[in-house]
């Protein structure tokens, strides 16, 4: 116990919850925004990825293509700001789909959502990781090893709990956007003054030679699916709306206002001085990799203290962006299983009154996606994407559902409708698009994921709802028939342990049958001392006499010949109790188990498996 | 159990059981002698390969290292003739050391048999593999593989079961012997044709470079160390005695002479050739390795068919050899288990009437032993040979004692006493050569194991003294202060899992407690129904009323609290027993589980691991 309350902390009592303040602008934006500003230091690298083959050709397209992903993230915007306005308590995906599309499209959004939550966690851990084996090569090897330390890091700090969130998150936030507004400014200065042709204070590594010319619309449409993951994580104002002082809805509309705009200054910046100095990605797998953001920050500020602040505050940052998904994932699971589909573990508070069973399927399914992937954020991007894609257009396809039950109707709602309209034409478009130019690079882990979640969360339901139907029961205690059960004791010797179970079994019911199992190879003296040391008392004390009975067992077996017997006695007494008594020696350390026979356990296993009502198991134990 | 039937045969009646027939000389000499003759195709190699470093200098040394060995073999065969007679029902080491010399020596014995045991299946599985590896160098790198497909082989064949073993046997010793007789007969004409240098017809790999022109007494005694792995086996033929025909010790004798004899000729004719053709061992871990017989037959004979005859022989005849553990291992656990000294599952015959324990044990330290040393013979041998030598050492010393005790005693036995001492003398020496030369290279590994191994039967047979010490009672059954036990029925809600266990419980007992854990989280709904439900039909039936026990958990632990109340109950209680009712849920599949939270599995655990003889556990199923 100890070394767990160490590790996570001592128990808290319910009465200890505490109910966090509401926040205000300030803190708002880097507590809702991180996730998305963070985006910036993986999103422009994952499109410029798949340029890699144009060599210094890909640098022509580079900024067109993030500036499409810079309208559609102008698109989603106002989407959004008309949802915050219309679900100032949050207004989730998942709420939002069940609410106004039905249970279909939610368990949708709800298994999209669960999946990006696990690759926000996945992505943030490996690109903050990759900050620092960007800053020091040496690391490069261990790329895996840090990711899961990271993992176990936040998993335990989550699961001590995490008081006054909020104040962490103001300066590692500020510090990532402020080094890299910096670098954005004096490379932009740069490149002003030199009439658009830079001098790297340090020279970036070569492009590759180029292997061919010019992009086809396929690997343009494959690159700009990749540079949509840097629209992930927009959505956490409008569910965290609630948080907000009061006007909570212009305060989230501002927060998200504030958080777009730096996002749009991030991502098309950070672009634009990477076609200015020439630079372009590197194979992750390569030897020396560095992330783009990596490279740009040498070639405009060179490899001084400004350099590694930079890296140190992309690896706080990813590495908070990272602890959203295990603020969001527990709360969302606990919706889901608060409907019946998913466990209800996931309903239980732990001891630090948190839903820990979240903390823990969240760490273990990240853990896994990033030992299957090396904890390389490129091979994640094509993953990560398409559960976020379906949450946005499923989010404003239910919007459009809102306004029109509103009053009013479509008459009134006309603009709100077409304005969250487009926005889900547009994220929907691009969910197709994304699906099919990354299907083989990984968005089939996805695509096959969520039909496999969602019916998993209908099997769950199903369950639930026929143990509810066959368990509930709100009639009074029947006593009816309340008729002794037989008692069934199977019995290698005579033995004081056999002969507690002699005396239980006497206290239980005027019926017992011992049943002994004879096998050729033993010489059991049991039928010796039958008369002398169990009838006789018997006789003696007027008490009804049990049944001794032999089965022979030429083949050895014994266990399926009990099984037998007890089947069999059960079906020829319908309606009566056999209650079979199991004596079990309990030894004083586990390894003496293995030096006696685990027939007991056996039995008891298959009494539970081919049993039924009316079989019950006692245990009697005894103690060396 | 259809997949079972096929793949290790149809469970056999204990009544099914066969008595081997009696085998003559001729069946003898392969069945014991096996194991003893496959030795000649690594013992030579093992002694010649800690002379690698001498280069060509290594030939001179090893004809006098062999003839060492040789004359070692002269005093443990006398030895053992006199074992034949004196113990024509079987004279292990061990029953000649429990006889003899008490039960520690006797362990000592067992220990290093089982060993030599393990060792015998590891080496003969690897050395025969050597020779197909050696044949066809393509399969070298799965080593390990081939030897652990071999060794499950074995396993499957041996746990059907072997019927008339003996022919099986005697093809391929003849072929075994027959073809290295071949080798040894062309070579030895050539050799004498040539006058002592024949010319090879394909010339054998290359002898290293000599890195050292005379060899130290410190080398020469690890060589004789490693060459009397040779010699392991021999005991065979004095374990079997009951085996053979009668008069029974005088063909046991006389196929112990044949068996020696042939050894004799394998061994000094190999190492003769390997030095006249000028053939040094190769590294094993090198490129293209041969074992030295290889080598030798391809200089003698060639590459042609009878060179993959004689290696297709020597693979047969040393899986064969692996196979004689497999029959001795799980006879001597046997033994040992039937004086308490191991596990009784080591009596228990399996659905084949073997003691498939046994060999599933066997098979499950030879596959550890062949993966820890990579499937290599000769990083085997060093751990070999110390069992195989303090096995023949207590045997030999315990039939010392044996004439001392028998009529007539010194006087009259001094000669046999003199032969079986000098061999135990020889033997013990050896022995101790060969555990310190030997240390550092893995005997450090038998000379760890072999004390752990007596200090595990000690232990085993302590706690089954205590054990029948504690449960053993004759006396007859005790019927004073029959009371009916408390009844526990934890209760979460009312539904009809619980009506069930309280219609149980009524049966039980007068006095029954049901305990309701309290958690905020929960709005539970017991306390409302208690009354209607539970509480006015007993008060119609006039039946006993149990009591309902409300503990509240701030902590939202259920477990503690009620592991609290039932270890409180029992002890304001002296003397009662204490009957938990746990209702359990079963659902139709395992994954279901998940889905159900598993108190009741824990609760189950916990009452066993904390309870004491009071507590006695009831399973009431719940079958969905």
């Amino acid at each position: 116990m100890s070394l767990t309350d160490t590790i996570i902390g001592k128990p808290l009592a319910t009465s200890e919850e505490e109910h966090s303040a509401r926040i205000g602008v300030a803190a708002g934006i880097p507590i809702f925004g991180l996730d998305a500003l963070t985006s910036a230091a993986y999103g422009p690298e994952a499109a410029m990825t798949l340029l890699i083959p144009l060599g210094m050709y890909g640098l022509h397209y580079i900024v067109p293509i993030i500036t499409s992903v810079l309208i559609l993230l102008g698109i989603v915007f106002f989407s959004y700001l008309q949802t915050i306005a219309a679900y100032p308590n949050g207004g989730g995906s998942y709420t939002v789909a069940m609410e106004n599309l039905g249970t279909g499209p939610a368990l949708l959004a709800a298994a999209a959502l669960m999946i990006d939550y696990i690759l926000t966690a996945a992505v943030g851990v490996s690109a903050g990781v990759t900050a620092v084996t960007s800053a020091v090569p040496r690391l490069q090897p261990d790329t895996l090893s840090l990711c899961l330390i990271v993992l176990v890091v936040l998993a335990v700090v989550n699961l001590r709990g995490v008081k006054e969130a909020g104040s962490a998150f103001i300066v590692p936030a500020l510090m990532f956007v402020g080094t890299l507004l910096v670098v954005i400014g004096v490379g932009a200065y740069h490149t002003f003054m030199s009439g658009g042709h830079p001098t790297p204070v340090a020279p970036p590594p070569p492009a590759l030679p180029a292997v061919m010319k010019y992009a086809g619309i396929w690997l343009l449409l494959k690159a700009f699916s990749n540079g949509c993951a840097a629209m992930t994580g927009v959505e956490a104002v409008s569910n965290g709306v609630n948080a907000f002082e009061e006007p909570r809805a212009r305060n989230a509309q501002f927060s998200l206002a504030v958080i777009i705009g730096t996002l749009v200054v991030l991502l098309f910046g950070t672009t634009y001085l990477a076609r200015a100095y020439g630079i372009t990605a590197m194979e992750p797998t390569a030897h020396g990799y560095q992330s783009m953001v990596s490279i740009l920050t040498t070639a405009v500020m060179g490899r001084g203290w400004f350099y590694y602040l930079t890296m140190a505050s992309i690896f706080v940052a990813l590495s908070l962006s990272a602890n959203t998904a295990f603020a969001g994932f527990p709360r969302l699971a606990r919706a889901i299983a608060g409907n019946e589909y998913l466990p209800h573990v996931f309903l239980l508070r732990g001891r630090r009154l948190l839903f820990s069973h979240g903390i823990y399927a969240l760490t273990g399914f990240t853990g896994v996606i990033l030992i299957l992937f090396d904890g390389v954020t490129d091979k994640l991007i094509p993953l990560y994407a398409i559960g976020a894609f379906i949450a946005f257009t499923l989010s404003q396809a239910g919007m459009v559902v809102h306004w029109k039950k509103q009053e009013g109707g479509v008459r009134r709602h006309w603009w709100h409708m077409f304005v969250n309209g487009f926005g889900a034409l547009a994220t929907g478009i691009t969910t197709i698009v994304v699906l099919v130019t990354k299907f083989t690079s990984g968005a089939w882990v996805t695509a096959i994921l969520i039909p496999l979640l969602i019916g998993i969360m209908y099997g769950v339901k199903r369950h639930y709802s026929r143990v509810k139907r066959e368990m509930a029961d709100m009639t009074p205690l029947n006593l009816v028939n309340l008729e002794e059960p037989i008692v069934v004791i199977p019995m290698a010797r005579w033995d004081r342990i056999t002969e507690k179970a002699m005396r239980f079994g006497l206290l239980l019911s005027k019926q017992i049958k011992v049943v002994h199992i004879h096998t050729d190879d033993e010489d059991g003296h049991l039928d010796e001392v039958w008369e002398d040391h169990v009838m006789d008392p018997i006789r003696k004390a007027h008490l009804p006499e049990p049944e001794l009975k032999v089965i022979s067992s030429h083949y050895r077996f014994v266990i399926h010949p009990l099984m037998d017997y007890i089947l069999e006695l059960e079906k020829e007494n319908p309606g009566r109790k056999v209650a079979v008594l199991l004596p079990e020696l309990v030894v004083r350390h586990w390894w003496e188990n293995a030096l006696h026979n685990q027939r007991v356990q056996l039995l008891k296993l298959l009494l539970l498996l081919k049993g039924n009502q009316r079989i019950v198991v006692v245990n009697i134990p005894w103690y060396l």
